[in-house]
């Protein structure tokens, strides 16, 4: 049995009691008043790989196994052939050590990043794009009635944004139910947290759609290939490569989804229009002045 | 005569009207009708210094020579001291070349970060962080009503933002007026134009405040103490590391500016409350779906 079978509930989502994601901060307000506000924190961890310094992240500092796992799988420096021996993090020194049965990946890598010394796309960028034109996003059906149920169940979900705002969440979903649920001050962290557990629990990215808070940039739809998720769906707006990169890869981009609205820029063939949108009572807004931007 | 003396007008502000910086995009809504949207774009550029590569950024497009100068500048890559003799700017080869009269401080700076190695910061945040110090920002008046002016002048100003959304502004102000307002992907590109145009053109920081549309986040924060300016605003939240260095360093950090709503996370001595904000309307929901988030 797989754990998601277990539950209907979340299998992970945000801990907003844990006393180490926000703390109250004392301000004075527009009336002069002095009031306390409860604060997201935000904190470098640094990620190594085999013992070598790959890079520091700000962040919310939750799951920094996950984190560093994401990331490196999505930076294309962690191959499904290797296998993960031991991720450690060591919270004092604020890094986490991920090692593999191998370097060799790795070491070529590091070799090809020394050499590239040209204009245009830069290394990093390049490294992320690499693996995309391979990548064959699979057939799925993504119903709007879910869409739908799932935009109204994470807004409701008590989450670190609910508590504290400045903060991006990212849901990985399959049908109508929300089954990831992380935070962190920059999205891609978020998305790269849910890459990390994923790997860890060896779960397929076939039937998922993965919902952001957050816009869809370039970057946020390279990584939702990379990851093999077929549907990147965002309450916020996108970029105009984030909507190129889609249309090539076949990834079903919906932006804007927020109440009964959304767009959908790529991949519309994958939707299946169940619903009627005008069932669907416009969003209240809600929570202002709490805006992750 | 300084430029500042010119004009009651913004001195730079977003060009919406230029046609690289977004297009039209093919869309299908909810109701399953076609439908075009305007998009902003998103564009790699790489910054070199003195013919080494530096950096790939993801950006809009518009003031690359000034966001290449701000990025160097506020990574403590390119001194006070050091002249800058040329600033070449390629579209095709997408990047830009600044030439100083000196390599030394690079030179040094780089073997530093090769020797950097342990855990805990890493380096380029640790370089970021590297000045502040010895920093002391300057005594100013920042009154409430030109807080309230700015904010109310800064969201009817035509942006990319209204146009097309998806994207962060970032306004350098002196008392009520709004004088470089630039828009970007990454709230810290549009700093770092900011920071740029204020190299370029020889502008004090002394009397500034620095409005975002963004989070003030610790690198928001940082940056804006290391250009000089004494006052960090912003329409969005803050995460708690923010603020201490923000109180650290003397900032004054005005957070969730919305309508007569606002919070003073540091700093509260600047603050001249000179106006009621009983008389300062609530702020009217708009672009909702637009969010730079």
């Amino acid at each position: 049995m797989s754990i998601l079978d277990n539950t209907n509930q979340y299998i992970v989502a945000p801990d907003i009691s844990a006393a180490k994601l926000s703390r109250p901060v004392e301000a004075v307000d527009h009336n002069g008043r002095k009031t306390v506000i409860k604060v997201v924190e935000e904190r470098p961890l640094t990620i190594f790989l085999n013992g070598r310094e790959i890079v520091t992240v700000m962040t919310i500092g939750d799951y920094p196994e996950y984190l560093a796992l994401g990331f490196l799988r999505n930076q294309g420096m962690l191959k499904d052939s290797e296998t993960v021996i031991r991720v450690d993090h060591d919270e004092e020194l604020e890094c986490v050590v991920v090692r593999t049965d191998s370097q060799t990946n790795y070491e070529e890598k590091l070799k090809k990043k020394t050499r590239t010394s040209g204009c245009a796309v830069g290394t990093v960028f390049g490294d992320m794009m690499e693996g995309l034109e391979s990548k064959s996003l699979p057939d799925m059906k993504l119903s709007v009635s879910d869409l739908y149920a799932l935009s109204s169940t994470i807004n409701r979900t008590p989450s670190l944004y609910l508590e504290a705002g400045a903060i991006h969440g990212t849901v990985l979903c399959r049908g109508a139910r929300p089954l990831a649920f992380m935070e962190d001050v920059g999205r891609h962290n978020a998305v790269d947290k849910i890459a990390g557990w994923m790997f860890q629990e060896n779960i397929s990215a076939d039937d998922k759609i993965l919902y952001t808070t957050g816009r869809l940039t370039s970057e946020m739809v390279i990584k939702t290939a990379l990851i093999g998720i077929p549907a990147l769906v965002s309450r916020s707006g996108f970029t105009a490569w984030g909507v190129e990169i889609a249309r090539e890869v076949g990834l079903t981009l919906v932006g804007r989804l927020r109440g009964k609205r959304f767009v959908c820029l790529s991949g519309e063939e994958r939707l299946l229009r169940d619903a009627d949108p005008g069932s669907v009572p416009d969003e209240r807004p809600k929570n202002i002045g709490k805006g992750a931007q």
